[in-house]
C-alpha cells in the first residue's frame, strides 16, 4: 500500500499552469500533487561565447529551491555562495533534457534560459521542473514567431518526465516524498512524444535492482509519461 | 498624472494570503498589485552562536528574487556565487524591522528565520516583504502558542512597510517599477501598529530634498501604513 | 550627561588633513575626534563596462575597516572572502552621496574610486568618510582642471554627513561609540551645501521612534552639517 | 567499424595495480586502455558531523583530473575555486556506488575517503574509477581487519562499472574519446558481483534512443563488467 | 647613482612611533622614507584549534594593502574575494619571523596576531612590517607583564628587516620603488639582534647572481639590520 | 647519521623519465627518491591579457598535491575553494625560476603553462617539481621548433633546484620528508647551468643560521645541482 493510497500505476494530479508570472516569454506553475515549480523561459539575443558565430543557438537551464519549499528549512545557496552538487545535476540534466528536443541550428543565434525554482517540494521536483521547462520553451518560442523572428518552430518533439521506483518490492509510479525517502531503487525517466528515451537514471538507494525490476519500472515510466505528453499539449492547446 | 492612474495617495490593491505553501511554520504570499513576495518564517530551536546561553531568541530573515520576477532576467545570486549588495542590505532591513516589535527574551532560546523570496517585482518589493513577513512571523507564534511552547505572544506590536517617493515633483504614495526608475526621492518607512518609526530611508536618486517634502512623504507614509495594519488584522482574523 | 560631556548640540573637534598620502590624485585624513579614515580619491581614464560610449562619468567608492581599528580585532575581510553587508551597504551609500553633488555627464567618460579606509573607530565612520571624501573628490577633480582636462569643475555642490540619534531620551549629535551601541535610535543625515537632504536613514536599535523627535535629530543634523561644510570650505581653501 | 578496430563487444586492456603509492591504506593505478585514473582509499577514525554517534561508517568519493590529463588543457578547479558540476555528478555517482555494496554498520564509526585522480584521460573516466576504488577500498579494509580493528569485512557484494553507448547505429562495449564524443547515445551502467545495477545512466547525446537500444547496450555491459569483476578478482589475489 | 641619491649602503630615514592608535595592545607606525606600514598587535585569549591544550600560545600575522598606497590603484582584495598570492607569501614571512624569536611555550595558550597594513608604498614594505611589527609585538607583551598575565617576556631576541639588491650591478641597501621596480636581484633578509639569519629571500628578477654578489648584499643587509635594531631599541626605551 | 642512512652530501636517487603521459607537449615524470612529481607542459597560442601584442610570450605554472599524496589525507584545494599560501607560493617559485632561463621575446607571443602535480610526497617537492619542469619545458620548446613554429630555442640555460638545511647542527643535502619536518634550518636553491643563482630561499624553522652554516648549505646545494644539471642532459639526449 502506498502511503497516498494510489495505485502502483497512478500518477498525482498534474496542472499546468500558463502565464504564470508576467514578465517571463515562457512562465508556467507545474504541480505534480503537492510538488509546485515555477518554471520560466527567457529569450536572450545573445549566445554563450563558446557559441559565438556557429549559427547556432542555445537552450540552458537553472534550478533552485526556495529554503523553505522542504519539510526542513535548508540552507540558502546564495548565502552559502555556492550551487550543491544536486542542484548542479538537475539543472544539466533539465537543460540536456531539452535540448534533446529543439533543433539549434534553427533557433537562430539565440539563447532561451530555463528558470525552474520549487516553491514547494514532495518529490519528483526534477521530473516536475522538466515537464513544465517544455511548455514554458514552447511559449516562448510560439512568441518568438509571432514576432516574425523565426519562421517555424525548432522544437522537434515534445518532451516529458516522470519517476519511477521500487517501493516495499513495488514497482511504483511517481513517487512522492514519503516514498521517495524510504524507496530501495529511484529511476527518472525522460522521454519524447515520439517514446524514445533521452535520459534514464536509475539509482539503488538500498538494494541494487535486477532487470526485471527495471524494465517494469520502464514500463510505468512509459504510461506516466504518456499521460504528461497529453497535459502538455492539452496545456499548449488551451 | 502617475503611470498607474493612481491618485497620489493611493496604494495598489493589497492582498495577504496565509498558509500559502505547507511546510513553513508560516507562509504567505503578499501582494502590492503586481509585485508578489512569498514570505516564510520557520522556526529553529537552536539560536546562532552569539546567542547562545543568553536566554533570548532571535528573529533574521533572508530576501532573494527569482532570476525572471524582473523584466529583464537576472543573474541567479547562488551560480554567482555571492549575494549582492542590495540583497544584503534588504535582508537585514528585514530583520531589523522585525526584531523592533518582538521581545528576544520572551521567544525563548530559539530562532525564526523568515524568506523573503520575490516571485514577480513591480517595484516596493522590500516594503511588501516587511508587510507580508510580519504576518507569516504571527502564524509562527501562533502556532509556538498552540503547541504549548510559548504561553504568551513575544510579539510587542504589528510592523508594516511602504514605499513613498517624489515623482515629477509630487509626493506620491507606494511607488511601482515605472515610478521608482524614474523618480527623483524614493523614501522606504517602516513603522508600528502605535504610529512610530522602526526605519525611515529616504535617498534622493535625482535632486535633493527639502524638509518640506520629506514631511509630506512621511504624512502619505502614515497614511499607507495605517491601511496596510488593518489589512494585516484582517488577514490574521480570517 | 553624554559620556564625552559634550553638550547635546556639540560635535566633537573635528579634522580634515589634505594631501595625506602621496600617490593618489586627492587625499584626506578626516578625524571627528578618535573616528580617523584616510579617504583618496583615484582617477581613471575609463568607466565600468555599463557606461562604455555614454558620454558620462562615474564615481564610485569603496569602504574598508583596519582589523585592530576597533575595540576587538575584527576579521579581515580579505582573508573571509568576501565583504560584509554593513561594509557594502556603507560603500554604496557613500557613493549614491557624492553621486548626488556631481555632473557626471560634465565630468567626461573617466571614473573616480573613492576609498575610504577606517584606521581608527569611535563611532561616525561612514559620515565621516563622506565628509571627507567629498574634500579627496574635489581635490581630485581640482587636478584635472589643472591638468587642463577639465575646462570647469562638474561638482554642482558641497556634500557633508553626520549621525544624530537619541540618546537616554535625549536628541544628541555626532554619536560616539559609547553612545553609539547605546542609543534608542540612529540616524545618518546626508546634505547639500545648499541645504537639501541627499540621504536620511534612519533606525529603532530599541525602541521606535516618534515624528517629534525625528524633527529634532534633523534640526541637530542640520546644525552640524553647517559646520562642517564650513570646515570643508576652509580646508579647501587651505 | 570502430575508431580502435576493437570488435563491437570488446573492451580495452584493462590493468589494476595495487600498491601504486606508497602513504594511502588502499592505492590502485586502474588503466582502461589509455585511460589512466589513481585510486586511493584513506582511513579516517571519524565520521561526518550527520553521522557522529550514529554507530555506523561512511564512505565517500572526490575525483579530478590533472589539467593536462585532457588533449587541450584544462583550468584546474583549485584555481578557478570551485568544482565543475561534471566533477561533482562523478563524485557523487563513485560515492553511491562503494557505498551501495558496504555494510556501513559493520564498518564502525569510521570514514573511508576515496580519491579517484585522472592522470591521462581517454574516455569512460568515472567508470573506470568506481572499477579501480573497489580495490582500493577492498585494499583498505584488508588493512582494517589486519590491524585488528574489524573482525570481518564489511563489503557485501563486488562493485564495477563500465559504459556502453551506440555509435554509428551500433551498440558498443567501453567507449574510448573518439567514440564517446561522437557518439549518438552514452550510458553509464555500474553492478554489483550478484549481476544487479548499482546504477544505470543513459543520456541520449544526439539521438534519443530505443528501449530495444537499451537492452542491447545493457547486455553488452553485463558482459563487460563481468570481466572485470574477474579482474578485480584476480588483482585482489594477487 | 641611486635614484634618490643615497650612497650604497645608505639608508632611507627610518622612524617608529609607537601608540600609533588607540585601540591595538601594540600599535606602530612604521615608516622606511615614503614607506608607511601600521602595525598593530592584537593580544586574543585563545588559541588556533590546531593549539588547543597543547599548552603554547602562537603568533601570527596578516599584511594589506590599501588600494591607493600605490601609484596606480589597485583591487581592493575584499572585494575580489580573496588574497593574492603575494599577500600570502609576505604575512607567511612576517610570522615566520616573529615566531622565530618568541618562546610560544613561555606565551603561554594565547594568540598575538599582528596586522600590517601598508598605507603608503614606496618598495620593502616586508621588511618595514618586520621591524615594525616586532616593536608591536614588544608592546603587546610588555602590556601582558605589566597586566600581571605573564612573568617574563617570552621574547628570547629581537628580530628587524631589510631588503638588499643589485641595481645597474651595484649592491645597495634598502631599495625603494624605483630601484625595486628596476634592480637585478632583490634579497630579503631578516636577521635577529644576536646576527643570525631567520630569512634569507634572494631572486633573480633580471639576471640571475653569483655568490660574490650574495655575499655582498649579505654584508649591506647586516650593516642596515644592525641600524634597524639600534632604532628599534631606542623607540622601546622611549 | 640521517634517518636514509646517506652521507650528507648524497642526494637520493633522482629520475627523469620523459613522455610520461601522451596528451601534453612536455610531459615528465620526475622522482627524488619517493617523491613523484609530473611535469607537464602545455603549449597555448595565447598570452595573458597583460602581454597582449607585447611582442612577447609568457611560461607560467601550476602546482598541486593530489590529496593523500602525503602521510594524512589532505583536504583537496578544489573543495576547499581556493588554493593554499603555500601552493601559491610554490608556483610562483617554479614559474620565475623557469622565466629566468627563457628569452621571452624570442618565445614569441605564446604561452606555456607547466603543471607540477604532486602523487607523492617525501620531502623536496618544489625543488623536484622545477628540476622536472625544465626538462619538460625543453620538450615542449622542441617539439616547437620541429613543428616550424620557432627557429631557435629561445632557452639560455639549464635550471635546476635541490634543497639544503641544517639537520641535527650538520649541512645535508636533499632532504627527505623525516629530515624537512626536523630541521633547523630548511634551504631552496635554484641554480642555473652556468652556476648562478635564480632564487635562494633559507628559513630558521627552528634555530636561526649563522653566515658560516649558510655557505656550507650553499655549497652542498651547489654540488647536487650539478649532478642535477648533469640527468637532465642525460634525460634530454636520451
Amino acid at each position: 500500500m502506498r502511503p497516498s493510497q494510489r495505485n502502483p500505476d497512478a500518477m498525482r494530479v498534474v496542472r499546468l499552469t500558463r502565464g504564470y508570472t508576467k514578465h517571463a516569454e515562457g512562465s508556467v506553475l507545474v504541480e505534480f500533487g503537492d510538488t509546485k515549480v515555477i518554471c520560466t523561459a527567457s529569450v536572450e539575443e545573445t549566445v554563450p561565447s563558446f557559441l559565438k558565430g556557429k549559427g547556432q543557438g542555445w537552450v540552458t537551464a537553472e534550478y533552485g529551491m526556495l529554503p523553505r519549499s522542504t519539510g526542513s528549512r535548508m540552507r540558502r545557496e546564495s548565502a552559502a555562495g555556492k550551487q550543491s552538487g544536486r542542484t548542479q545535476e538537475i539543472q544539466r540534466l533539465i537543460g540536456r533534457s531539452l535540448r534533446a528536443v529543439i533543433d539549434l541550428a534553427k533557433l537562430g543565434e539565440r539563447q532561451i534560459v530555463i528558470d525552474c525554482d520549487v516553491i514547494q517540494a514532495d518529490g519528483g521536483t526534477r521530473t516536475a521542473s522538466i515537464t513544465g521547462a517544455y511548455v514554458a520553451l514552447a511559449d516562448a518560442i510560439a512568441g518568438l514567431i509571432r514576432a516574425g523572428k523565426l519562421d517555424a518552430s525548432p522544437l522537434r518533439d515534445q518532451v516529458a518526465a516522470i519517476s519511477v521506483g521500487i517501493y516495499q518490492g513495488q514497482p511504483v509510479l511517481d513517487l512522492d516524498y514519503p516514498e521517495d525517502s524510504a524507496c530501495e531503487t529511484d529511476m527518472n525517466v525522460v522521454m519524447t512524444g515520439s517514446g524514445r528515451f533521452v535520459e534514464v537514471q536509475g539509482t539503488a538507494e538500498g538494494e541494487p535492482f535486477s532487470e526485471e525490476e527495471m524494465l517494469a519500472m520502464l514500463a510505468l515510466a512509459r504510461k506516466g509519461i504518456g499521460e504528461l505528453l497529453q497535459l502538455q499539449r492539452q496545456a499548449l492547446a488551451g
